[in-house]
């Protein structure tokens, strides 16, 4: 028998390199995307449309659907719009039995771009555990795959990336060298996310724009439980 | 005045996202490449011409120079040629005042990529603190380039540019997340270098290849001085 592989992708740049069609790929852009996603999921949005442009988003209107919008420039909501990407606005009094069509760079390309793997998952420090549970069950190969920002490397998600292996040790996988790597970071990191990852590039970027509080949310560990799964152009909870 | 930068390019494949023109370049092949050329330069060569294929290696000798042509497949000599890639090839007695050129698929391709940079040298644990040492007199942004395997991100090159992090901290550089990442990697390596690069998927590969006495070797910190820089295509001494 083959050993399966468990594998990270530091950058959707990185990912021509990797068999993508043979794997269960999972997204991760923990600030804010698939932070925001796994809420709204667990908190009974019908589906999000991840788009990368404003324009993409705003084209939806235009259809006279009733989806609520999102997207944000600069850490504030579009004129236009209905919320932006904070995670504070896919609670259940918003976001229940709704379609939203989030607009997320670099969520997006990394989603485009594992267009052909087996099965897509979303993953955060909210879904944690229930994420690892399940694809503990699905005996294939796994690729994470880091956002990114702009397509450069960002300690945030491969320090997920890591935390995933973490819980997926017991599955024999063989890692390769990100893997171990991000497992390693993670190992920095446990004792105290927050400080761990202030001093990222992107945390920085985020104080600056006063969203502070976003950060600290999308670091609570296991506090949903749902898996959102890429069905066509949509995000759904996994049955 | 503009806080000049010190970041870690993970993969060639990710070189296109940084300013070159405005960094001098380290590429950095611990397991052998850049380590061999810095041993080879100390060792007084001449100069070394880094090729990415054994052909091209082979045209050097149809020129009738009297060069001396290294080129390795699967850890043994190729036929013809008057060495492979182990460090302990370049010693005094073989290479003093001698052409060497050296047949080296990820080094070459990362010089190649790189070639639009300030000044290329190269680097490995052999110089690390004489190429510190170096830079720290430049006043340039610094740009720390792993040459990797294929592409793909290896853990040997990271925590060696981890370990010039670590000695430019002085410096007041702007670091990006890579370098951050680099450094924590290179913190859990530094109080056994030879047991955390064991478990890499490079050093599995040349455990199987019989080369453990080359592995070790390259991890020697600063038993050379000498700074390898490319001057047009071949690597020379740094005046």
């Amino acid at each position: 028998m083959i050993q399966k592989k468990l594998e990270v992708c530091l950058s959707p740049a990185l990912l021509p390199l990797f068999n993508i069609e043979d794997s269960i790929v999972v997204v991760i852009d923990i600030f804010r995307a698939t932070s925001s996603i796994c809420y709204g999921i667990d908190n009974g949005a019908e589906a999000i449309i991840p788009v990368a442009k404003v324009e993409e988003c705003a084209a939806y209107r235009e259809m006279g659907l009733d989806y609520l919008l999102a997207a944000e420039r600069d850490g504030a909501v579009v004129d236009g719009f209905d919320f932006g990407n904070s995670p504070f606005s896919y609670t259940k009094e918003k976001v229940a039995g709704k379609t939203i069509v989030l607009t997320t760079t670099n969520g997006t390309h990394a989603l485009h771009m594992s267009i052909k793997a087996k099965q897509i998952v979303i993953g955060s420090f909210l879904n944690l555990t229930s994420l690892c549970n399940w694809l503990k069950t699905q005996n294939e190969n796994i690729l994470l795959v880091c956002a990114g920002w702009k397509n450069n490397f960002n300690i945030e998600d491969t320090v997920f990336a890591g935390a995933v292996a973490d819980q997926l040790q017991e599955l024999d996988y063989k890692w390769d060298d990100a893997t171990i790597a991000a497992n390693d970071m993670y190992s920095l990191a446990k004792p105290d996310l927050g400080a761990y990852l202030s001093k990222t590039s992107h945390g920085e970027r985020m104080k600056q724009l006063g969203i502070l509080d976003d950060i600290a949310f999308c670091l609570h560990v296991d506090i949903t439980t749902a898996i959102p799964v890429l069905k066509g152009d949509k995000l759904v909870k996994l049955v």
